[in-house]
């Protein structure tokens, strides 16, 4: 028998943690980073609605490894059992954390100050938490630190609450649980995103869009502008590309210049593009363009006619871009945080790249959809832990005009 | 400048061979297979209704060079300019062509026997021309030799015809001559496909799909059940699979143990499938399963009451299998190709085995809509020389509800 | 609180039921299918070498519910906990199980004979369960079953050995439990397959590979010739089309008439596979080409001069096929299971079909590591219920290129 | 007969204008968008050497539609038989062309001004012609316009020269002119992007590499920093992702927290990105952490001692980023035109949009390779009009294995 490890803490966890599987995941985490546990207590839920307690003593053979046991298992909600307040330290460099900082995750969180959890506000991942002198803490980019700002260092006085209860539900985010993968039954997932959609909006939150220009040029436009009228699409975010396909189609008929009535790509087409992005240039920008009766239909249209606000963010591929393009990432970054507050659903279709930026924004309790042709980027999305998401591997255009037929079939 | 090559050949084209790209193509083939052309006449069709006709001189340093470049430009139609009979020898081994065997393509083709051009019958790529005592012509596999058989050996007293003229029309098969994509106007392509299933069915010819068992797991077996009430499926090659989860929905409603209903695993659901298989072989087959009043619904049922054929070719993946599945594959292919005369129209939908089969047995005229979530399912079908085929990068159930709407709209 | 259920089963498990994650499993398959749980008794392994032991009430509220959920948590090894011998009833229609059959899965399991636990021989999944009169006990697939034979019915006097300890391991079969991805460092999956292939061969058991046409037309055949030759491939699953463009690169030096040298489709290089296989046909088959003296290179002649045995099983899309390919799928299936037993580890390599084929089997001991670079198809495998199946997504030759370098640096 | 179109000009064409496929591409335009044509003359090169001339007269119905026949066949290089000098016309609008501007191609374009043929230069697609007092003309974003620019409007007088030859040479770029696809000889395709990087190092010309970060997380870093230490690189454009997981990995060896060792996620692995940027960010910057001391391997690090210039663009799902990055797209794209000129290859990998971004910037004559697992993106690019481009569905880190021993075997 192996000596025991001369470096120990002990933890407690409460909650559904057998059946939500945090206790076990806790256990094979300290066994595989080279740990050993012995579970002191284990009070057990005998009957589904009990919660159980659980308080493991975990040992390792030296004090970084055992740091870097408690660095896993925090997240999984196991918590000291001698709880203290949080450490802070003043940024030293104005735009970067001091060393040391507390990288955030996008679950629920609370720091101890003055003996009281308080909880963290802004809650998003890779974040790191300021606290302000009046006691309250919030999650911030490292480019928003100033110098002399309060960030949380280490994991002290620290607690983590991971979604347990979602392992039980039998909802849409559940019957996705094995791989992602194209062979699943359609016409489910569409109702599902349906009646997330429709509770949502009949909760009083905002549904979220992340849409990529692919949306378009399969001929689902029509199927957003359709959402936008009907209130269940309340904040748009985007690219140039996709708004400038969605205008070339109200210019021209067609998106990069294949005509979305016959599929052939038309005269001149491929210069369709060049030529909405500058004449929305040379009008001021798409809501001038819809003051000046320029654009009179589409996803764009619909939006700036009815107040629904959208985000356009940069990107290196661009052409143009349209005026109302965020070139510069930070701003358009925070432009986007600014609006999540208050989403309750995110739908993302056919966007990769928009995908994952939105992702990392979003506190883990928002429920996305993510629905694209390429199983590859639906993975990526839940791979990089976005565990909130369902992935639904779909064409975009067939998906849209599915779920505008189930929601107006239910009003 | 080099010698000039001492072989040589005089060959002559005739029809659209500009602007069908087939005179290019026969040079280019010339000069990148070493050889050099020299053009001696071309006869321009001036305006575009006018056929012309090219009389080239085509040169190699080698006999072997030279009868290489023919035998490249053969199949883009390139004639001897002094044409003989056909060349032919008798099979020395059952189930093998004789050794120097002309291999046939998927064109039309002729062979010159007794001075008169004759149409080979069965036309089918990779195949040898068996020759008949009475003076017809038709392919034949190579398995279905006998010995002492007359088959076709070299290329002399043969002549092909490429499909020029589709070069030109512009229908269906021609909006996605650009490379396989998924972000194409998807309403445009279910419209297209349904045009060509309509004209085919008023010209009183067969549509013939060829369907993967993801038509069933995403939920499109109703919308291929009521393709076969319609009339606008009118034979049906699948496998063991697809047989088997459309079963297994009308038994049990859920296709690999998933409901179709609520897209969550079923309690023993992953058994359903084998159990499907065990009750239709105790009943001894699906028509006897139908006769009996046990089989329902779904698409075999349709098939079934409605007498449109169905061919069920085994694999070695198959469960079972059901008692009509053919298990070996040669019988299965000649049961295919039984069934393929008087096809004008084939839809494969998600199955990249069984459409790359089917492919090889169909002739260039048969148009083939091959659709697949999968870009590169599409592509390997397209690059295996099913030039007649359009890709459509799509999900089988949105598709196939689409199309049905669509065929339905028109009626 | 809802009325207690009426239907009750008591159930025990153990073993390291809480950290290979099985107890939680059952507690959620029982409250997912509707029913309650009672844990009766705990007795957790405090240290991660105890086992532990769970007595569970399970409560349905009608009889076909409680024996659902019996039957989704017998898999996890939870077991009645009044055992009693399994029943049999004779077949009473050849070909086809008994209604009510037993249908296993690829765990390691035990049936109860009077009052005695047999082990089922030749495991293997979605088979039944054969008894004969002298005791012994194994699958067989539902078309080798004679009229009379003796087969389980039901679950009682069933026990399953679902692989626990696998969860824990930090090896090869660890490394990739996240969702399939290409982005994964690639040496190290090389390495470890190379790992598992070395303590496999030192084992003394076989190594078994299946491999598609791709790994020829990627230029891999050399190195799996040489893996022949080092003693590190022993038995060889392949169907007709790698086997022909393997011979046809050792006649032409190309694979579907594309130069493995430079790259280019060659003069007439579409007919090569065709003239391979007519070759080899006149010969009488693969062994009689190389005896011949005509076949002298390449994994075929590598198989044929080292007794490297191989099936070849048809498929639908074959043209020929070459002699020795099975055409009836029943018989190759028979044939591949003849090769199995004694088979430690089992190399995938761009074969979906065939994959699938040879996963379903297999037993849940032998560890396979599937190569594709298709996302999809290494999903697809995993998503048939192969666990013990490592998804590496890579492209074939670079693949096979590394893995051959790996096996010699540490000769 | 239908009535003789009454809108008419002549247009001519010189060059291999029919192998190289651009007269059967123009005359086939002219069908398809509803013209007429009547070849008024075709001195055809009778060798393969000899250049052809065609003069061709071009109807249509309406001036519209002749217009567009014009616009269309413009691009392959037809001509009007009466020269005049370009139109241009002042910008009004600042950042936005006048309305009627001539958009560009990447293909070689000359201007005629006061009766001269003027070379255009910095070519790019998408862009406008400015024409400079002094009579010099080059391609601008419209960004970049001022007020008062003088723009070209229209067709006339201008002439573009598509690359012909390029359809001749039997050479890297066209060994896969068929479609995209995994099953190609990967030992070709290394080998001749191998070839086309010494010429280009001979040529004195630069490689300019497009880098994804899966390019370090399958282990791929080490190998790019050996083309950096060769002279094999001498330009990177990447993103913040890239450059990152570089510098995690000279860190703590890890990319997004994956050990590039053992493949297991490390002890607070998916902390190190972040951590990575912000211990660059506290330094000052990438070269600041070199000159420190801190940073002393890995791609940036060799990029940064070796004075090889990198372009880090910035993207909306960035953390920190990394000091060098450029937040602002349109300064990005900006900085990349910097370096451009002078490039005679580029060389990406795995990235879709840093790939789509630099095949905009790129003229025609810079030959691209383009290497991705997904065939999805290869196509993506190629289908953006990039003809100059390579695809090559491959591994990113077995790719760069076999291209650095390529390139080191023939030194």
């Amino acid at each position: 028998m192996p000596a025991r490890p001369a470096f120990v803490e002990h933890v407690e966890m409460t909650g559904h943690i057998v059946d939500s599987l945090l206790l076990p995941k806790v256990l094979d985490a300290i066994l595989s980073r080279g740990g050993q546990y012995h579970i002191e207590s284990l009070d057990l839920g005998q009957r589904q609605d009990d919660a159980s307690r659980a308080r493991i003593e975990v040992r390792a053979d030296s004090a970084a490894k055992l740091d870097a046991i408690l660095a896993e298992i925090h997240p999984h909600g196991a918590v000291s059992t001698h709880p203290v307040d949080c450490t802070v330290a003043a940024a030293d460099v104005p735009g970067a954390f001091p060393d040391g900082f507390y990288c955030t995750t996008n679950f629920r969180t609370q720091v101890r100050l003055k003996g009281e959890w308080v909880e963290v506000e802004d809650q998003e991942m890779d974040c790191g938490i300021l606290v302000d002198p009046d006691g309250a803490a919030r999650c911030v980019p490292m480019t928003s630190v100033a110098k002399g700002d309060l960030v949380v260092v280490g994991r002290t006085g620290l607690r983590v609450f991971p979604p347990e209860a979602e392992m039980r539900k039998r909802e849409l985010f559940e019957f996705m649980a094995s791989p992602v993968s194209s062979e699943r039954p359609k016409a489910v997932s569409v109702r599902e995103v349906a009646h997330a959609m429709k509770r949502t909006r009949a909760a009083g939150e905002k549904i979220l869009a992340v849409l990529g220009p692919a949306v378009v040029h399969t001929g689902g436009g029509e199927f957003v502008a359709h959402l936008v009228r009907t209130g269940y699409l309340n904040v748009l975010f985007a690219g140039n590309a996709l708004a400038t396909h969605d205008i070339e189609q109200a210019f021209y008929g067609t998106s990069l210049g294949v005509s979305l009535d016959h599929g052939l790509p038309t005269d001149e087409g491929h210069e369709h593009h060049l030529r909405t992005i500058n004449t929305i240039r040379r009008l001021g920008g798409i809501k001038a363009a819809v003051t000046a009766g320029k654009l009179k239909s589409g996803i764009m249209y619909e939006c700036a006619t009815r107040d629904v606000p959208y985000v356009l963010c940069g990107s290196i591929r661009d052409d143009g871009p349209l005026p109302e393009v965020i070139t510069d990432i930070l701003v358009a970054q925070n432009e986007m945080r600014r609006h999540i507050p208050g989403t309750g659903f995110c739908l993302m279709v056919a966007t990769t790249l928009h995908s994952i930026a939105v992702g990392n924004l979003l506190p883990a309790w928002v429920k996305v959809a993510c629905v694209d042709i390429s199983p590859a980027t639906v993975t990526k999305l839940m791979d990089r832990g976005s565990t909130q998401t369902v992935g639904i591997v779909s064409d975009a255009e067939p998906f849209l005009r599915s779920l505008v037929a189930e929601l107006d079939k239910s009003i």
